[in-house]
């Protein structure tokens, strides 16, 4: 592994090696001792879109292992602006620095920039692909929640149309076995056709609800999605439909799933949900930092070996 | 202490406490050998609203103990703009920091972020409060320069109505012991009537004056501000009045008393002052580094424990 | 050497002894080992006007060197917005920081800054002058990628009037000996008077062209700047000269010479040349890293010394 682009260029196998040595990683973080496994180490964060949180989440990463980061945020009065191409930016930058991760708006940008830079790349968004680091802490934080993937019941809930995150965890989910999910959404905002098709394809078990009533008591995992006003040609149309996939604490008490978002959160979990055994999606966000840990450590190992 | 959010949490114990672990912290710093006491440690800079020179002091005393640090400033590009609340951004950063430093508009904020943060924050100012870790190195810089804080005679010059350093460090000055002080303004910028009446409950000795030239010789400290133009409903009153606050050099000269003021300048004080043996505001605002950096160990040390 | 402002500081018996610190920091960096050289210490990097990629190289040679930076670049909401002096500022950050790296749009600003600050000064450029890291970098990759400086032939090709690289560079060649030198550029951006000169009383040899064919088959480096349209009065004439100016594979090809360039770049060099043995544009831009770690431990050990 040179690069980490897409989800789509590694497997289970792999998959299961990156979580396992976040364990490894999380169980350093929790004796709270200094680290110097990348001491000397140089993280480029280079995002041509802001997005604060990846970027920290990152840093944070970078920063835990004993490794140093430099940060490439205001491109407006960088190189760029003097007309700059990205193959430029990414060969001086991979002068510098042992790991970049890239944030760009254009779908492809992360691959192209693979092809030219010195050192790894690790995707942080580009265009409308999801950035594979979510999937991986999505996955991680499955895993150390119910324990196991294979054979979880998954609910899907919001934005399945336009969700990235959603999409990219249901292509990963359908490498493990005898995953179920459920598809929870407006109409308007239904999981796309040729990922339906995939899933046909490769005979996996799934079921579109238009309502949390109609989902099986049983279910592992919610996730849950903001639902954006923009999405809606007729802002009528948002109003009627927000309400009835928000999570409120009645419908949570009791249950045995796990809610899981991506955050940030807006109003599409009620607040007193959060003190609900229930609610893990805290918990998903710092997961994201010793999944990055065994990913950063991971690339630079390999790339100097 | 599990936060530090307003002068009114800690008594004159506590303060002393600080101040002579900030002393060990300077000695240290004269060393000039590199420490490792906060290694593998991480300060979270999170800024609603910009403060430069309070960031940079803070990061400086957390990368001289040897932390690291991550900035979240750009708050218009993060998941703020997104219409997340300061508790959810709160939760997300205290899972990957050790330690928050907490800048916002709102009066109550760093109470607010205090009670759902897994990690202590720092009010580095919320609305009309002033930080306590400005009024903490100033009590630092009297300690050290002057050699006590019980019995001093401190004027304070300029703005005293909307100055927030003042207000709290009259405040924290009243827990000492025999601290006589002299309020020098004009009329439109007198010391609000609350903070009078407190002083008067208290049996604190303080004299109000218009004029710098009614000073009793004997001062000990001048704490000088800054009066801003804007404050003047007519702008030909603050022409006026501005001229008769500005420290000279003929008015410094062999007077007893050294100089404060919290910085930035900007004409309140002659450049030619600034060499006079009497000038202390740049050693003010150098000790606010192993002042902050006593604040820093202690709150994490305190939190691990 | 206290602060590194200008290249008519420094003379050629300093210049090589940077040279030859670099060479030993750029086989430091070849053993991928940590290093502690710096550690515990703090460079500033205080920005005036942007320059991210300048910015981003001190950053990374501090942090290779194990030691830690503070960025002040969002001057517009510091106290400087407020009205505070630039010697103000740097009066404060000499009092958190072991050296300060000053980029500022006026002329003299970093030498009136060294007056002033208790730490060491590097220059990253004011106003038209030249910072001299570029030209110690240039130097450095002439020296690596020729094996000398003395007796090489080297072509300046594009903006010769604005350039401030070129002005700087051609001023250090001066220092050493049998240096010849030639100028290519369109006759509005031809080399100014006052250099023309200077080369002439110091009795070096130099040939203005008008055409890059008209260059000596046996030049040693081919220094190539950015000719900026805003340069020209009238459109059309950019657009006549441009061409003309423009480094073509079939130009390179089984050429002796080296190419060189400060970046950006943007269409001065086509992107097919980067492929060939001559292109050292990217190298260049990393050597900046170990020329610039050789100039912060230099300054930052005779400071303390």
């Amino acid at each position: 592994m040179r690069h980490l682009i897409s989800m789509k260029d590694i497997g289970k196998e792999e998959i299961l090696e990156i979580l396992d040595e976040a364990r490894k990683m999380e169980e350093l973080l929790n004796t709270k001792r200094p680290l110097r496994l990348l001491e000397g180490k140089i993280l480029a964060t280079v995002f041509y879109e802001p997005s604060t949180r990846t970027r920290l989440s990152f840093e944070t990463a970078m920063k835990r292992l004993g490794g140093e980061v430099i940060t490439m945020t205001d491109l407006k009065s960088s190189s760029v602006a003097k007309g700059e191409s990205l193959i430029d930016t990414i060969r001086v930058i991979s002068g510098y620095a042992d790991i970049i991760v890239l944030r760009h708006p254009s779908e492809g940008a992360a691959r192209l920039a693979s092809e030219y830079s010195q050192v790894p790349i690790i995707n942080a968004g580009d265009g409308s692909n999801q950035h594979p680091t979510q999937t991986l802490l999505d996955l991680y934080t499955i895993m150390r929640e119910i324990g196991r993937i294979d054979g979880i019941k998954i609910a899907f809930v919001g934005d399945l149309k336009y969700g990235r995150t959603v999409h990219s965890l249901v292509y990963a989910l359908s490498l493990f076995d005898d995953v179920e999910m459920y598809f929870v959404s407006p109409k308007e905002l239904k999981m796309p056709e040729d990922i339906i098709e995939d899933l046909k394809a490769k005979n996996i078990k799934f079921y579109e609800k238009e309502s949390l009533n109609d989902l099986d008591e049983d279910v592992d995992v919610l996730y849950v999605t903001r639902i954006q006003k923009e999405r809606f040609p007729d802002p009528n149309e948002y109003e009627k439909v927000k309400g009835s996939y928000k999570i409120k604490k009645e419908y949570v008490e009791g249950k045995k799933f796990i809610i899981m978002h991506p955050l940030p959160r807006v109003d599409e979990i009620d607040y007193e949900v959060d003190k609900l055994p229930q609610a893990k999606y805290f918990k998903q966000s710092f997961y994201g930092i010793p999944v990055r840990m065994a990913i950063l450590k991971k690339l630079i190992e390999d790339n100097e070996r």
